[in-house]
C-alpha cells in the first residue's frame, strides 16, 4: 500500500506522460479530473487513503469522471460520511447514475444522509431506464419567461453565479413548464435591447420524450451536430438537457458491452477488479452452456462417422484443422457485418449481394489455403487422395462458413435481436459440425469408395 | 431504382420511425440530416438522383454527416462538378476527411475545381495525420486582440455573422497568433463594459499540439468536459479547435475498428457495399493465413498420436467438443480483459490476481460442463473410462485457455501491441494444439494404459 505521496508521484508521472504525448498546461491548472486515470488501478486501502486526503469537491469531480460501475465501488470503500458529502457535490446527472449502479438498500442510506431537496432531485432521476433519454440526461438548465425583453434576459443572466457551466442555451417556458422555444446566447448578446425573447427565438426545438431509446437520442444529437437536446415528459414540460459529453460516455459504454459480447459474454455491469468468481460464472455461464450444448453435436456426427475413422484413423487428424479454418472465416464475415450494420449501411434485404461477396471472397481464400493444406499433407504422408479431400474441404467449408456468417447476423437484426450475439464463438460452433460432414461426406467419395 | 418522389416516402418513412420512439419536431425542423440515415443504402443511380435534386447546400450538410468513406463514394458518383461544390460548402474537417479517404488523384482533382483560398486550407489540414489531434481538429475559431475591452469585444461579435455556430468561446491571440488565453462569452456578457478582456480570459488553457494521438485528445476532452480543446503548432500559435461531436465521431470509428479486428479483419477503411471482393481478401487474407499456419500444429500433434486413434477411433469424435470448449472459454476472458484494459482498469502489474480470477471462474465453469459430457458420452456409449478422460479433459483445458487468454493481452498491451488483435479466432487457434496434447495425455494414462 502506497501513501499520499506516493500516489501524486503516480499522478505527477501520468500528467508527464500526457505531456511527452503533446498536451500542454495540463499540470499548472487541473489535477482532480486526473486522479480518475489512477482510481482504478489503486487497491482499497490505497482509495481511502487517497479520498481521505483529497477535498470534497475534488472527490466529487474524481468521482464524476470515473466510470459509474468504479465509482460505486469507491463510495462503497470510503464510507457513508464522505460518499454522502462527494454525492452531494456531484452533478445530479453523474450522480444518479453511480446511484443506478449501487444495491437499492445501499442508494437509499446514502440518499437519506444528502439535503432532502438534492436526494429528492437524485430520486426523480433514477426512475428513468438508464438507457433511456431520460436516463442519460442532466437535469440542469437554464429558464425564462417569454415575457422578457432582450436587455432584460442579459440582466436575469448576469445574476446567475459565474461558476456555472457556459452557458450556451437559454428554454424559454410558459407557465407550467412547457418548452416554447430556445434562445442562444449568441443571438441575444447580438440583439436590440428592446427585442422581446419570444422574437430572438428558435420555435419547434427538436426534442425527445424521456421514454426515448438513449440510442436515439445520441444518434440525434451526433447528426444534427446538436450542443444540447431538450428532453420533455409527454407533456412537453422541459426535464433537462442531453449534451456531447453525455453521449461519448454512451457511444464508449456501448463499445464496451459490444467487445463483451463479441467475447461471448453477458455485460458485466460492475468493475471487474471488484467483481468476485461467483459473478463472472453467473455472467459467462448461461451462453457457454448454451454453446457447448451446441458443440455436443460434433461428437454426434463422428461418431455416425466412426466406422471410416476405424478404416483410416489418419482423417482425424485434420479435423481440428477444418474445424478452426470454418470458425476464423466465419469471424471475419461477422466482424465485418456488425460494422456495416452499425452504420446503417446494410440490412436484410442487401442479403443476396452480402451473399454474393461473401461467398466469393471466401471461396478465393479458401483456394489459397487449399493448395498450402494440400502440400502440408502431402508432406505428412498421408497419401494423395486424402489430401485432396482436405484440399477441397477447406473451400468448401470456407465458403459455407461465410454464407452462414452472412445470413444470420442480417436476420437476427430484421428480429430485432442484437446481432453483436452472433460473436465469433457462435458461428465456429454453428458451422463445425456442418463442417465435419462436408469433410467425411467427400472423403467418402474419394478415399473410402 | 426509385424516383425523388419514392426516396423521399423513405425519408418520411424514416422520420416517422423516429418520432414514434419520442422525437418531437424533427420534421417540422431539420431534414438534410436525416438524408444520411438513407444514403448508405441507395444504388449509385438512386444517390445520383438524389444528389441532383438536393439543394447545394443540404448536398453539403448531408455529406458532412455521412461517415467519410461513404461520403468519399458518393463525390465519385456524383461526379467532379456537383462534388466541387459540396466540398466547398462542407465544414473544413469534414471536407478534409473526405478527402483523405480518396486517392490522392482524386483529391487534387477536386481542390483544383473549389477557390483557392479554400484548397489551400483544404491542403494544410490534409497534411496532418488522420489520427492525430491536428487530423481531427476544426480550423475554425473566433480570435481576437489582447488589447480590447469587454464592450468592444462584445461589439465585434455582432459584427460577425449570424449564420455561424453559437460562440461559445473566444480565443485571444498575440500578434504572432500565439494563444494567450480562453474568454467564454458567458463572462464577457457578465462582465462591467470597461473591464480589459485580458483580466477577464482564463490563461494557462490547456491545448494540445497538433501532433498528439486522437485518442490522448479525446480522453482529456471527455475527462474534463471540455467543449472545446484548443491545437496549437509546436511554436503555441493557434491552428483548430476540437469539440466533442469530434470526439463522439472518433468513439465510433474506433469502436468499429475494434470490432472487425476482434473478427480477426484489418479495418476495411472504405464503404463496405463498394469494396470489391478482391479488396476484402487483401485485408483478411494476412490474418487468416497467420491462424492457418497455426493451426497446421494440430495435424501435427494429432499425426503423433494416430496409433491411440488406430486402437482407439471414438478418441477422436470428442476432438470438436474439446477444442471448441476451450476457444470458448478463452474468447470470454479476452471479452473481459479488453474491456478493463479500455477503461485503464487493468494492466500488466495485476497479472496475478487476473489469472487467479480467471483461472478459478473457467475451472468452476469446466466442472459444470465435465459433469455434463461425462452424462453425455456414458450415453453415447463409448465406456467410463473414455468418459472420464473426456470430463477431466474438459476442467483442464478451461483452466489453461483461460490462463492464456489472460496473460496474452495484458503481455501484448505492456509491448505496446493492440489487444484486440487477440481476437477470439487467434486464442482458439492458440489453444488447439495444447488442449488436443491435454485430452491425449490423459487418455494415455487412463483408456491407453
Amino acid at each position: 500500500m502506497r501513501n499520499v505521496e506516493q500516489l501524486q508521484t503516480e499522478l505527477r508521472e501520468h500528467l508527464h506522460s500526457l505531456e511527452r504525448s503533446g498536451v500542454v498546461g495540463l499540470s499548472a491548472t487541473f489535477q482532480p479530473a486526473e486522479w480518475a486515470a489512477i482510481v482504478p488501478r489503486l487497491d482499497p486501502d490505497e482509495l481511502l487513503t487517497l479520498f481521505e486526503w483529497l477535498p470534497d469537491d475534488d472527490a466529487a469531480t474524481v468521482l464524476a469522471t470515473l466510470d459509474p460501475h468504479t465509482a460505486a465501488d469507491v463510495l462503497q470503500i470510503i464510507g457513508p460520511v464522505q460518499a454522502a458529502a462527494a454525492l452531494d457535490e456531484m452533478p445530479e446527472d453523474d450522480a444518479a447514475d453511480v446511484l443506478d449502479a449501487l444495491s437499492d438498500e445501499q442508494a437509499n442510506a446514502l440518499l437519506t444522509a444528502i439535503p432532502a431537496a438534492e436526494a429528492d432531485e437524485l430520486r426523480d432521476l433514477g426512475q428513468f431506464d438508464p438507457d433511456t433519454a431520460g436516463g442519460i440526461m442532466s437535469p440542469g438548465f437554464i429558464a425564462m419567461s417569454p415575457s422578457l425583453h432582450a436587455d432584460q434576459a442579459i440582466s436575469a443572466l448576469r445574476k446567475i453565479a459565474a461558476e456555472r457551466q457556459p452557458i450556451t442555451y437559454t428554454y424559454i417556458l410558459d407557465d407550467s413548464g412547457r418548452l416554447l422555444g430556445v434562445l442562444s446566447l449568441h443571438a441575444l448578446v447580438l440583439a436590440a435591447p428592446d427585442k422581446p425573447v419570444t422574437d430572438l427565438m428558435v420555435q419547434d426545438v427538436v426534442r425527445v420524450r424521456a421514454d426515448t431509446e438513449a440510442t436515439v437520442a445520441a444518434q440525434l444529437l451526433r447528426t444534427h451536430r446538436l450542443l444540447s437536446l431538450p428532453v420533455v415528459s409527454d407533456d412537453d414540460r422541459l426535464l433537462g438537457l442531453i449534451t456531447p459529453d453525455d453521449l461519448a460516455n454512451l457511444a464508449l459504454e456501448e463499445a464496451i458491452e459490444d467487445i463483451e459480447r463479441l467475447g461471448g459474454s453477458q455485460p458485466l455491469e460492475t468493475s471487474y477488479r471488484s467483481a468476485p468468481i461467483t459473478l463472472l460464472v453467473r455472467r459467462r455461464l448461461g451462453w457457454l452452456m448454451v454453446l457447448f450444448l451446441a458443440e455436443m453435436y460434433t461428437s454426434t456426427v463422428l461418431k455416425h462417422y466412426d466406422g471410416d475413422i476405424g478404416r483410416l484413423p489418419l482423417l482425424s487428424i485434420f479435423i481440428p484443422l477444418l474445424t478452426g479454418v470454418g470458425g476464423n472465416v466465419g469471424s471475419q464475415t461477422v466482424g465485418t457485418l456488425i460494422r456495416s450494420m452499425a452504420i446503417g449501411e446494410v440490412r436484410l434485404r442487401d442479403i443476396r449481394w452480402v451473399v454474393f461477396k461473401e461467398f466469393g471472397t471466401a471461396a478465393l481464400m479458401g483456394l489459397g489455403m487449399a493448395v498450402i493444406a494440400f502440400g502440408r499433407a502431402e508432406w505428412l504422408g498421408v497419401g494423395h487422395d486424402l489430401a485432396l479431400v482436405v484440399a477441397l474441404s477447406i473451400v468448401i467449408i470456407c465458403a459455407w462458413s461465410a454464407t452462414v456468417a452472412a445470413v444470420l447476423p442480417l436476420v437476427l437484426r430484421a428480429l430485432h435481436i442484437d446481432p453483436a450475439l452472433v460473436s465469433a464463438p457462435l458461428i465456429t460452433t454453428l458451422v463445425d459440425g456442418t463442417g465435419l460432414i462436408i469433410y467425411f461426406t467427400i472423403a467418402e467419395f474419394i478415399v473410402l469408395r
